[in-house]
């Protein structure tokens, strides 16, 4: 394979290569990549934004991460904290930095990424930066998303008596790192030793290939449901339901035996000898959505699949709990990662 | 001075901490800091909204820049992104990324500048993101702002007989930084040397501390002129010019006498022995506005001493040039700083 130094292009030249192919979807993106900003047009609709910034070394591993994933998860990663106001994705900027080491055809492959995250959520690219580094690859996203005043569910809303919902399943994501980390220090060990992880492409698909729940956002609108609250799950079940609680002033109470996951993150689960619901309550990076309903919605969701129903909100006074296969209730602690504290 | 580490704070605490005491100035900003994305209101105006990445190292040198004008400037940077668009900033996120060697003290200071350019602007922090580097500091800030469709003044709408113009003076801050380095290189070969940088506050508060030009995007407005093409100056004049000129599909002439160079920054270039019109041709990071307008409004601006009209837009086929005080003529070439040409 070739190798273009991005020296080649220049700042300027590499912007261009890499962003004149794009077709703006959204009536509401008026102008986009090449001017000193970007422009959007809302007609009585409220614009909804979300950034986030992701460093090598320290939110992703390039030694087993595509990078091809990564703009495709870069750029979901961000999508998820808008449907999670339930809003509507329309817009993104993107802005990399990177070092030398990186070669034209790398960048090229890290926007294949992000532009088949773009395509599959019917968002614009409409600006960003590209800069050097000294050091490693830096990812920063704005999403951009738009919403009736009225659609817009924040985390501060919960209501005591409310149903405590979520997305998908959890702790697979958690499940994929523990393995890939595995299969990274055996190859540091003894590099002729092939991976392993031919039974384990669902959690490792669920770390490298998140969704952004989408159509969880359309089933809600479709079933006219306005959760009461509503969050991305990004560091884990118990932070962010901590969130909740704390914003929404509530506690709340879920049972063990309703968390989903999947039969995949269970085996792999034990194969790691560690606690399937310990992955679900604490493993981050599964980007499920984690909402509150009203009782009267109950019926609405319950025989959905996508969508589990695993508690309840109670009064602040109460705490946040968990009740056990086993008949113990337990406080939920926030173990979610926390990147300043394994520092 | 006491230390405090981030990790005492944890990411949360951090953001908290940080963000506390913000009072949203804008009524577009219906949600701010807290949730998993803001919220921006609209009602027959357009959003302009553009991105900058900045990297320790890369960018700038925390040797001789103080963490609070580092701050300031961050977003001074992006706010005239917005300016240059002829558009009024409401709102930014910053994401911010460092390592441990950086105090919550150190952050704090950071944020400090940070506030005072947005209090001075009128600008509303509404989110953003921290994060630990495994090395440095790394910035990135979204900026926001609202126009109407007709106040938006894009770079590839000048046309041929309109006249160019610039704001304040150039070549100061790349003077500045010429300062700055030598007396870091005085520093690194003898430590005991104090710096004598008394005389040339000029030219370094020009580079550590620049405008973004809301006076001049509001004296714009008063005087009821919407510029023909604009942009701001931050990889210099010739390099800004010939954006002007590829985008617009025109040529320019400009006059070298008319350029505007301060007499602080004139005496500080000969210093250094280098040409006050290479600087302001080729020193970037002056955060001036560039504009074109149309004939007819000469008279508005003229006596205007914060701009100055220093040539006109000609034919494609004319390239772009200048005439020099000599009577020679020269094609003007992209000098501007170029990140990845340097590595």
């Amino acid at each position: 394979m070739s190798r273009t130094e991005v020296k080649d292009y220049g700042e300027f030249g590499l912007i261009h290569h890499l962003t004149k192919n794009i077709e703006l979807q959204n009536a509401s993106s008026v102008l986009g990549v090449g001017d000193d900003a970007a422009v959007i047009d809302h007609f009585g609709k409220q614009t909804v934004v979300s950034t986030d910034m992701l460093i090598e070394g320290v939110h992703f591993d390039l030694s087993y991460t595509p990078l091809k994933h990564l703009g495709y998860k870069s750029v979901i990663v961000n999508l998820s904290d808008i449907y999670a106001m339930n809003a509507t994705p329309t817009q993104i900027l993107l802005s990399v930095g990177f070092s030398s080491r990186f070669s034209v055809e790398a960048i090229e492959e890290f926007y294949e990424g992000v532009y088949a995250a773009c395509e599959e959520h019917g968002v614009d690219l409409i600006g960003g930066d590209t800069s050097s580094s000294q050091k490693g690859f830096i990812i920063s996203i704005t999403a951009i998303g738009e919403a009736t005043p009225e659609q817009i569910v924040k985390r501060s809303t919960a209501q005591k008596g409310d149903l405590i919902c979520v997305s998908g399943d959890l702790g697979g994501a958690y499940i994929g790192l523990l393995f890939l980390e595995r299969e990274k220090r055996i190859y540091l060990e003894s590099p002729g030793v092939q991976p392993d992880l031919e039974n384990e492409t669902y959690v490792i698909g669920r770390l490298l290939k998140p969704n952004a729940r989408k159509d969880i956002h359309e089933l809600l609108e479709e079933k006219g449901i306005i959760p009461t609250s509503m969050m991305d799950i990004s560091d884990g079940l118990s932070s962010e339901l901590l969130h909740i609680c704390e914003n929404s002033a509530v506690g709340c109470v879920i049972y063990e035996e309703k968390l989903p996951v999947s039969e995949e993150s269970r085996k792999a689960a034990y194969k790691f000898e560690i606690d399937p619901t310990a992955c679900a309550l604490s493993g981050g990076e599964d980007y499920e959505l984690l909402f509150t309903i009203k009782q009267e919605d109950y019926e609405k969701v319950t025989l959905n699949e996508k969508i589990s129903v695993i508690g309840y909100v109670t009064e602040a006074g109460e705490g946040a709990k968990i009740k056990t296969k086993g008949g113990n209730t337990y406080n939920i602690t926030a173990q979610g990662w926390n990147a300043f504290k394994e520092g």
